[in-house]
């Protein structure tokens, strides 16, 4: 599979173009670094170095999955990029765009969105600005049905580590056999990339826990 | 005020753009069509002629207000086109953009949406499309708190006629003298250049009826 991947550098991508690359698909990272995208995956790197804002059609053309892990410090950006993507790619029926969301739009024990528990204990919190634009940015995913698309969501907890296994998930906060919601960044790639080998989620969100 | 209209030569955009020449704004046609602009407004009218998706930052600098009456046989593009502009003026303080929505996101009697009752009654109609997206760009606009925006919801029937008269809503539906819900193009402009004129809705959706 030719597969792009924005935000190849960040902590999520980077997870996600190493097991992509391992397994043999064609890797493309975009990125705005080109040196820290050298540093980390080699000088034979193929890569895209630009703003993702002025991404052009011509940028995107011929991939058979475009992977957004971006992360910015100006929260409402994960909106606008997919936003932006969504539009490029309407009615498109050759890419499919791999969305990385927060564990903030999965619903708790309780059946209520995690959001508002943290919007409950932490509203006046700079952080909480990310999970609510990711979780606006699922909702706004849910109004799209003329683009392949695809989601996941992490844990509560999503810390950098290896591949161990994972359990599946939809729309629900999973734990792991200690009672722990948490997953690694390696399980996540893995999952990311047996949902690009075999799709089950098409226009769906799902979920993995650390086994 | 220097006022910019993307559909001005549509049902809605015309009664705003004259309505606002009329009191003397220095008003711009955002259009496809330059044609259909002169014929409607005159051979002096000022003009951006070019595909809403591709106007660029330059081309919408130094206006007050950016009116998006904008209409497409793709529903989408209005939710779309919304996603752009709010792009185009994250954290912007010079410029406030003025949405024309439909009158399904607002609620009914019963204090349901609208929506709920049109989407119950005609979910297999293909004009669906319409109302649903643009209920769609309402959420998505109330999402938004570091661009300058505003709305109107016109009521169930809305059709080109003068200026009247009107009495104005927030959320609900509402209704005329006779009992129904229905407000004229003319009736909108005038709402729309008042609030241009004195905004009392920042960052806030509002709607009128005929009186």
């Amino acid at each position: 599979m030719k597969i792009g991947i924005i935000g190849a550098t960040g902590k999520a991508g980077q997870a996600i173009y190493r097991e992509a690359e391992k397994r043999n698909h064609d890797v493309t990272a975009i990125v705005r670094s080109s040196e820290k995208a050298r540093e980390l995956f080699g000088d034979n790197v193929k890569m895209i170095k630009k703003d993702v804002f002025t991404l052009n059609q011509a940028d995107l053309s011929g991939f058979d999955y475009i992977v957004d892990a971006f992360a910015s410090p100006k929260a409402y950006e994960h909106l606008d990029l997919a936003g932006k993507l969504i539009r490029m790619f309407r009615e498109n029926e050759e890419t499919t765009l791999f969305f990385i969301l927060g564990a903030a739009s999965l619903n708790d024990d309780n059946g209520k969105r995690y959001l508002d528990t943290i919007l409950a204990n932490y509203a006046d919190q700079p952080w909480i600005a990310t999970p609510l634009q990711q979780a606006h940015e699922y909702d706004y995913l849910q109004w799209i049905d003329n683009v392949k698309w695809t989601a996941i969501s992490p844990q509560e907890t999503f810390n950098v580590g290896p591949a161990t296994g994972y359990v599946m998930g939809e729309e629900s906060i999973m734990k792991n056999s200690e009672g722990k919601s948490t997953v690694t960044t390696g399980n996540v790639a893995k999952a990311v990339v047996d949902e690009i080998e075999s799709p089950t989620h098409l226009n769906k969100r799902f979920t993995v826990v650390d086994q």
